[in-house]
């Protein structure tokens, strides 16, 4: 029989599916990114997932057999089979999706599937910023904020699979509300949504430059957050006060899952990570200032390393760890 | 050779050590309180801890050769040899203490040394109303807020010991600083320590009931808490004010406890917890409110099982975890 060196990673979004061909040693030789069409329905969904793994395959030239494994991240919680078994906010109708069944019956091929942001973290601790540490706290900071918890080298998933929602850790009791209602939690405070909500706040009845008003243009929308990082560092004002509105609360969050957890690392991935070292030192003081006195010599705070392919190589790694000791 | 089977319970605090007998299905057949004379520094403790020692022995009637092993909880933070590797702010020069050695060498059994707040958590999770159960949260209430972690049964320490310090998450950013100096800490808003604060803040300059005023004595500080609950449950209006807040921020934390950990059960142990189920009843709205979704429909939050012998039962089962599956 063949070898056969390589994983499927699949990072199922709303808007796109970003598929890859993984190697065992977490090599990425080959992405594409084709679109979800999420509002057309759980079928058409499937459909395209089907339509994205051929393509993946075409354009890499690398064939059928010697593909060992397919991995998914899906919005949403999977069950051991890869069945849906919570709705997932940008996927109508992704609930109860027999997403691992198609898989395994179109291709005869191992297929795991897991929460994104599950899979970011595994792939995290697989092969990238948290290689090699036992004690692993992940957080992706996006439209959202999203968690993932790694203790001995395995994902802790908690009673019921819910484990690591630090979105929704209270950090400001009384505030702002997040989108799961929670009154002062980390996510209202710390996210793509919380940086408009900040910059609306401190735009509103001033004078603000072009640039910063531009980015503020509803047609900008996704380009928004970057916009604001851009205006930071060509030395905006307003800029600055915004992004350090959202250091502090990300500081005072980080802080609490040391405090909680005393993890070896806590990784922070995910769109805004993309931003870099600028999001490591916006966070900083109030990092500092909120963690207990014996964790301060300790740098635990790291970016992700996979940018915006983490999700690929996170679906990757599920079939990697389910074959072989990481 | 004769059958041995009970244990030796210790929780050492900065004013009485308990001591207890313990079987090895956490049965406390006899327990006792002696002073800990801790300003009298390390020697004089450690002198102590072997008089309670004897004493427990002689007035249960229970021979050395009964028993099989030491357990301690004691303040700060041992390492596996049972010495103490950080400060204990309630016994002075604590730290470097080789309590385990010093305890071997006496009685020539196994001795096995736990912080205190882990020692309680593990005798709820052995024996307690954590019993069965993989996935563990447990707070203790008392003058602080302290906390342990159980994942898949056993103790999860991080990093360097140092997890469950859920005194110091932040939940109200910018607020209150707590002992260490986190501003917003849990600890800061639930615990005896808390209510002491709370309670000045709502009487200031107010006509009080003279239940209340008698609780605010300064010579009734160790009763305090409890008096102000009797005032509430005489049906006190500013009892009630003062431990609405109080349970307005149990709640809260308790809420980013389980969003963050999806435990199967957070147990509250320590002295405040012996108020019982109006100490859940107070913070039952809070919490339901902050709680994610999918974690309304299960009751986890319970009161732990062994009240103020807590520390004796939890220092015994780490001998039991020891040497039998609990």
């Amino acid at each position: 029989m063949k070898r056969k060196p390589y994983i499927i990673g699949i990072d199922l979004g709303g808007t796109a599916i970003k598929t890859g061909i993984v190697s065992f040693s977490g090599k990425l030789f080959h992405h594409e990114t084709n679109p979800t069409n999420a509002s057309a329905g759980r079928k058409t969904v499937l459909k395209n997932i089907i339509a994205a793994v051929e393509s993946t395959l075409t354009n890499s030239g690398i064939t059928q057999k010697h593909i060992f494994g397919i991995g998914v991240g899906t919005p949403g919680l999977p069950n051991k089979n890869g069945t849906i078994i919570t709705g997932a906010y940008n996927i109508p109708g992704w609930k109860g999706t027999p997403l691992g069944q198609v898989l395994r019956k179109k291709y005869h091929l191992p297929v795991r599937i897991e929460n994104d942001v599950s899979a970011v973290t595994l792939g995290e601790a697989t092969w990238g910023a948290g290689k090699g540490f036992k004690h692993i706290i992940c957080i992706t900071l996006g439209t959202g904020l999203g968690g993932g918890i790694i203790i001995n080298k395995n994902l802790y998933r908690g009673e019921s699979g819910y484990a690591g929602e630090f979105g929704h850790m209270v950090i400001a009791a009384g505030g702002e509300k997040c989108t799961s209602g929670v009154a002062g939690g980390f996510e209202a405070y710390s996210s793509a949504f919380a940086i408009t909500r900040i910059a609306q706040e401190k735009t509103k009845g001033k004078r603000i430059s072009s640039i910063l008003k531009t980015a503020l243009l509803p047609e900008n929308h996704p380009q928004q957050v970057k916009m604001i990082f851009q205006a930071y560092q060509q030395g905006d004002r307003l800029a600055h006060s915004i992004l350090q509105e959202f250091g502090y609360y990300l500081g005072i969050g980080i802080a609490t899952l040391v405090n909680c957890f005393d993890p070896e690392r806590v990784i922070i991935s995910g769109g805004i990570a993309q931003s870099g070292q600028v999001l490591l030192s916006l966070m900083q003081p109030a990092y500092i200032a909120h963690l207990l006195p014996f964790h301060k010599k300790k740098k635990k705070i790291v970016l992700g390393k996979f940018d915006n392919r983490a999700g690929i190589i996170g679906a990757a790694s599920l079939i990697m760890r389910q074959y072989t000791t990481p």
